[in-house]
């Protein structure tokens, strides 16, 4: 979709774990940071769409989370919309937010992402991931992997799915063995990616891992399920993202400064796929460039959905960074380190920043517009104009159920 | 909200005990009916809002109900939201669909709202109503109704909540205390609303309950808390029901027989009202009779919120049907009875047609859409033209967190 919004402000908390902090204490942080970026009151908000997954399963908290979070900073009465769409939760409520504003309906509204998943009892933690499936599904979803692992001819053990590991991982593993098999990419180009998002994230203040990792050490770390090695998982983790959308007409008014401003915003519900050669991310990437009337070759720089390694490399392809098959010549080549032709993942992605599932989507909005804006120090993309963010959630067979796909731009 | 689209068709489920039946099955045949209703196809459709507020807490399905429910119809890469508003989710849906057609961006759209509430564990479904609350109040929801009945100067017992009944019940409890002390409303008014309502649900074949009650029936069953008796309480439910909705292009190009349009829909979020002597209900509806441009002297019939019985004379007030304090007069004269002079809650309402939380939204909009076209049966409100649609969800303090208010009228 064609959208005209403005970014007046962006906030979030650092991401990691935050047993001592509440749900709605973290959207409250992340909400307070974004007003203040933008130089608003939360009495100027006129309506808010808030992503969260998992607060049924982790907290118990379903139904109202957006009017308890914004209640605490004094905000009622507007329309406050609670949404879920798995890990692209807070990029499906900017989407909402974005078009709402584009239509002209709202001049100033919020787009916020909030998650905790860490919990004492790990099965909750895990059992978060479980409830992003079909899980009336008779069969289950690992019964569903097995099939579609027997379909192509690849082994498959399911032993410690949903206990020891999110079951997305076992998904993860299929696609990539698939994505081995058919373009010989290796676990070696598999662990160039942590490596990479690794020194992206170590210069940034708010990623979960500080640590810079070396591609052997990404290869002799333990494995979760082969082909994926633990750093080539994106972590458990808590956290809060917002961002604050303005009206053309509210922007002049307010005089922004470097104002960035979304062009297209894509939300495409995920489908049997794999079965018919397609995929989420590629339909929704074209939407977007379409709707924004450019192409991969204008981009400055891109936050992509990293959930896994070879996540990467794969969404390299749909969204069209490269040709298909040739991910793993674009992570050899440097292109998308910073410094690169097109960084990829500045923010350290969710391998390194971490993965709020609710949080994700609006993290990468606020990565992507202090980028455009110059504003990201050690880790700035010289010269940013264009920026697209990618984000995937749930599953339905290898493909995520929701993506979508955000075009920013820094105007003036 | 001014609002400007069309309903091309209305499905919903019986509401009852389907334990035999998924989320997605119960939702798939909503759908199902309302395509058919509308004559359009699943592939006619461009966006989805999927309302549900409990699967996470009641069968562990959180994020991507509506892809894993569309998915069974063979709908997919349209976008489509999940939203949440506890009792008010599809309402939401509804709101959000209707922005979306009004403001140009869509065509043809679907609302649909479905829940699962009954469980072999019956905690579990008491559960499920303790998470649209403040769960991380430190003072727990039990502890602020005790304050609240303190500084009122009600006796307040808490024993059971949550346990053998749902936590709103005591929150209808205060509510009804509080209005009884003030307007002098007794149990015998609220007795009256479940007659009422059992006598239009009595003709209803999609009502949970089918029987008549007397007054004293009413008055004479099982206390749950006082002053409620058991058939003052809304029954936990299953169901869905759904809504497809058209833009004024599409709804001439289609020909629509006995078009019903929305006129207006108010979304607004919940706040500490009652510590300010406002209502969400009160501003809501404000909200949606200015949108509209009439007032309640021009409805023909409404749904409305009856989650407890002295809620549906609270409501009476707030929603102008009468002067505040009135609303004892109001079903004492008989006018809000089918054949009076603005009959509410036809279907038998939340408390007899049932009120599977997340569906009860868009179940209000089949109510009314079948009463404007003129094929509601032995339940028809003769020469019916304009509607009210109320529905709350969720709570903070005494007050609902969201609470949506939709005016529909006949066209032609």
């Amino acid at each position: 979709m064609k959208m005209n919004a403005y970014v007046a402000g962006v906030g979030m908390t650092p991401f990691g774990k935050h047993l001592d902090k509440t749900l709605k204490a973290l959207a409250g942080q992340a909400i307070t940071a974004a007003l203040r970026d933008a130089g608003l009151q939360a009495g100027d908000l006129q309506a808010a769409w808030m992503g969260n997954a998992a607060a049924g399963v982790t907290v118990g908290q379903e139904m109202i989370r957006g009017q308890v979070a914004l209640r605490e900073l004094g905000i009622g009465r507007i329309p406050v919309v609670n949404v879920e769409n798995a890990c692209a939760s807070s990029s499906t409520a900017l989407q909402q937010a974005c078009a709402m504003v584009t239509a002209g309906l709202y001049d100033v509204v919020l787009a916020c992402g909030s998650e905790k998943l860490f919990h004492e009892d790990k099965l909750r933690s895990m059992g978060a991931f479980s409830s992003a499936v079909d899980v009336e599904d008779p069969r289950g979803a690992l019964k569903v992997l097995e099939e579609m692992a027997r379909a192509a001819g690849e082994s498959f053990d399911a032993t410690g799915a949903g206990e020891k590991r999110s079951v997305f991982m076992d998904i993860y593993s299929l696609m990539a063995k698939k994505h081995m098999k058919r373009y010989g990419s290796t676990k070696e180009h598999f662990a160039m990616v942590t490596a990479k998002n690794s020194f992206h994230g170590s210069m940034n203040p708010r990623a979960q891992f500080r640590d810079e990792m070396t591609v052997q050490q990404v290869l002799d770390a333990r494995t979760i399920i082969e082909p994926l090695t633990l750093p080539m998982c994106s972590p458990i983790g808590d956290g809060a993202a917002a961002v604050v959308l303005v009206s053309e007409r509210k922007a002049r008014e307010l005089g922004l400064r470097n104002p960035v401003r979304i062009l297209a915003s894509a939300l495409v519900s995920g489908w049997d796929f794999e079965r018919e050669g397609e995929s989420v991310g590629a339909l929704a990437a074209q939407q977007a460039y379409e709707a924004a009337g450019l192409g991969p070759r204008d981009l400055s720089c891109v936050e992509l959905h990293d959930a896994s390694a070879p996540s990467e490399i794969v969404a390299y392809e749909y969204l069209g960074l490269c040709a298909e098959g040739e991910g793993k010549s674009l992570i050899e080549s440097g292109a998308t380190r910073l410094g690169g032709r097109i960084p990829v993942n500045t923010s350290g992605g969710l391998l390194r920043k971490g993965h709020p599932v609710g949080a994700t989507g609006c993290a990468q909005i606020v990565e992507l517009t202090e980028q455009l804006q110059g504003r990201s120090g050690q880790r700035q993309v010289e010269g940013a104009r264009i920026a697209l963010a990618h984000n995937g959630g749930g599953a339905i067979g290898l493909d995520a159920a929701a993506t979508v796909v955000t075009i920013l731009s820094r105007e003036g």
